[in-house]
């Protein structure tokens, strides 16, 4: 860590007073963005300078909903029906999984995203620690919950707490608590996890209402939606994360939308595993904060959040039958400021003074990039993961593209 | 042109018979496929040696639907009403472009889809012998129609006999003739159209029920569905190659079965302009030939075969509700030897002794392909066009990723 000038570049700041300053100039100092505008500073004396030149510069990619370690089942089942999928391939393989696979998953996980821009993610699985460490070492930015199911409460509550200890001063890394969904938590665990999220001041990330599947057998059990459900946990009580939320009624965006809670729309995972398409729009237009995800890579099937905005903004137009709706801008917040303002950060998913400095630059010197009418719009619908150049975190260069440096 | 060995390389063939063959070896001479099998040759005296370890060898993409030059109008005009979007925007646009707009917006998309894997391009637009030149220049494979819509039909066929002289010896370029769609030509155009095809045994290209707006003005002007409309018009007694079929009755399929139509699938432009989703599972299903186009770059905002792969495979299923259809391999041969199949090629699209050497080999060496537990699935689903690192057009390497030689 040092300091960093980036200088002459196209900066897409994601603030909407802001918007796009082209020939700008940021000065990172430690972790922080020092300067941002179009001043250019008196001295180029500092640890690393970048020229901006064809180049862009925006907020890192908030990844905020993954399973990180599943890379290690990227390729191994598609195109299967979902029981199938999960009872005779995903299962069996997960029950053996040990912390050293752990370990390597995670590994390759980070290294899709740093080279793909994405600065910060938030993690759902199990051996955590293991995920935390690489996180550490790679240096991304990590949420990090160690999923409780079925009757591992008191287990996951233990190594959530040893974790806390062992990350306790560590910037990089932060946490939430996750029961994993209604259909592997009983009542008494949802409530338990409610209880001791509000107890510790932590948010809740779990999944919710992913399929018909789920929201028809809840109703059938219980007379509720999945959502209604879940209200009547407390879960939502505490900041909420929560994945999917495809099978809605308009009374359960009424209680997300009651309760501050924010959604993670995970187009691709959700089309490849045939569970639909959730209804963002409606979200967006109640003031709903949505946020966006990659999923696993094993129902992606890769983290790559270029792919996940152009997807999201094309696929509600298709459905919706409306060319205007999750234009470029809203995309790109989806995909930065609004995940960060899910996982509780004030000060990160802008391009702004004093705010945490995650960010990437793009090279735009490629064919597919041309002609550059507005950058915005090339950001979401023409841009690529391979088009990054440099991913900073936290204020330090942890990828470049022309080293591999990771 | 001379001749290469590609050695120990795992080949994605797209013969259903031959699948995928590990640790193969392909012997391209001159145009052609010599050699394709797990046997060493007994020499590596080629001019060219190409070590396949972590690589995989496909056939080139086949992009069976664009609109090339339009990459000039790549994000000039995004999220907006279809009316606004092409009244406003593109026409105004369009009514200026020259002869050397087209040279340069020509060159841009050959750059990108060589770059991006695709060896072979179906293209309709205007000054098309510009865009040959450059597909001659640049190595690529090119069917080229200037399109005729409203009283453009002498002029178009003047420019087709022009430009069939002037590429006459060229193996790299061949023709189909093009009336642009029924809400654009009238029925005497169409007609001559159909005639001049049958006179000169030529393919037709065509756009057919795009939007649900041509095919309810259709329905309301003429009592018959767009698809109806033109089988009228004789367009279907020539091997069609139709564009889009979005908005389609179960007898509009029937019409096209009955005629061996060809369907080209442009699923991101189909849901960027709000169009819809086309019923391409049903047609799978009725032994449709059903190939995999981009469209322009105005309305992806790309011309990349893998992401339109993806798009493809995932959409179906999330519509759908069935994760089984549009598996990768079926994807995978709407990219290749469907394509090929539409544009009437008969030894192309397929790694296959005595076919056309046009192939892919993309680096399997990146964390984001990693681990690679099933070949197939990782190209459709996690592969990117940044992973092509050789493009082989014709037998002759046209695309060198380290280099950047194009």
């Amino acid at each position: 860590m040092g300091n960093i000038l980036i200088k002459n570049i196209t900066a897409v700041t994601m603030s909407d007073s802001s918007g796009v300053i082209e020939n700008a100039y940021i000065v990172i100092n430690g972790n922080l963005i020092e300067y941002i505008g179009k001043e250019k500073p008196e001295t180029e004396d500092f640890d690393y300078v970048i020229d901006g030149e064809n180049k862009v510069v925006m907020p890192g990619l908030v990844n905020t909903h993954t399973h990180l370690a599943m890379t290690l089942l990227r390729s191994y089942a598609d195109d299967m029906n979902l029981q199938d999928w999960l009872f005779n391939k995903i299962f069996p393989f997960e029950d053996k999984l040990m912390a050293d696979d752990i370990l390597k998953g995670s590994e390759i996980g980070v290294d899709e995203m740093l080279a793909g821009g994405t600065t910060c993610f938030n993690d759902m699985y199990m051996f955590q620690a293991e995920t935390g460490r690489v996180a550490l070492k790679k240096g991304i930015r990590a949420v990090l919950s160690d999923c409780v199911n079925f009757d591992g409460y008191d287990r996951k509550v233990k190594l959530m707490e040893t974790m806390a200890e062992e990350f306790k001063n560590e910037d990089l890394i932060s946490f939430t608590f996750s029961p994993h969904a209604i259909y592997t938590c009983s009542f008494d665990v949802l409530k338990k996890c409610s209880d001791y999220a509000k107890s510790n001041d932590m948010s809740i990330h779990t999944h919710l209402a992913e399929t018909q599947t789920e929201f028809d057998d809840c109703v059938k059990e219980r007379g509720m939606t999945p959502t209604e459900y879940m209200e009547t946990t407390g879960i939502f009580d505490s900041p909420t994360i929560a994945a999917h939320c495809v099978c809605m009624t308009d009374n359960d965006l009424e209680i997300l939308k009651k309760h501050n809670v924010s959604v993670v729309h995970n187009p691709i995972s959700n089309l490849k595993l045939a569970s639909g398409v959730a209804p963002i729009t409606k979200m967006i237009d109640m003031g709903i904060n949505v946020a966006l995800g990659t999923d696993g890579a094993s129902s992606n099937n890769s983290l790559d959040m270029f792919e996940e905005m152009k997807v999201a903004a094309i696929l509600h137009k298709g459905i919706t039958l409306d060319p205007t709706v999750m234009n470029a801008w809203t995309v790109l917040k989806m995909a930065t400021v609004n995940g960060a303002k899910a996982l509780g950060f004030d000060n990160l998913g802008v391009l702004k003074q004093g705010y945490l400095a995650d960010m990437i630059i793009l090279d735009f010197n490629s064919p597919h990039l041309m002609p550059n009418n507005n950058t915005v719009s090339n950001l979401v619908y023409a841009a690529k993961s391979s088009d990054v150049e440099y991913t900073i975190v936290n204020g330090k260069l942890v990828y470049n593209r022309q080293t591999k440096d990771r």
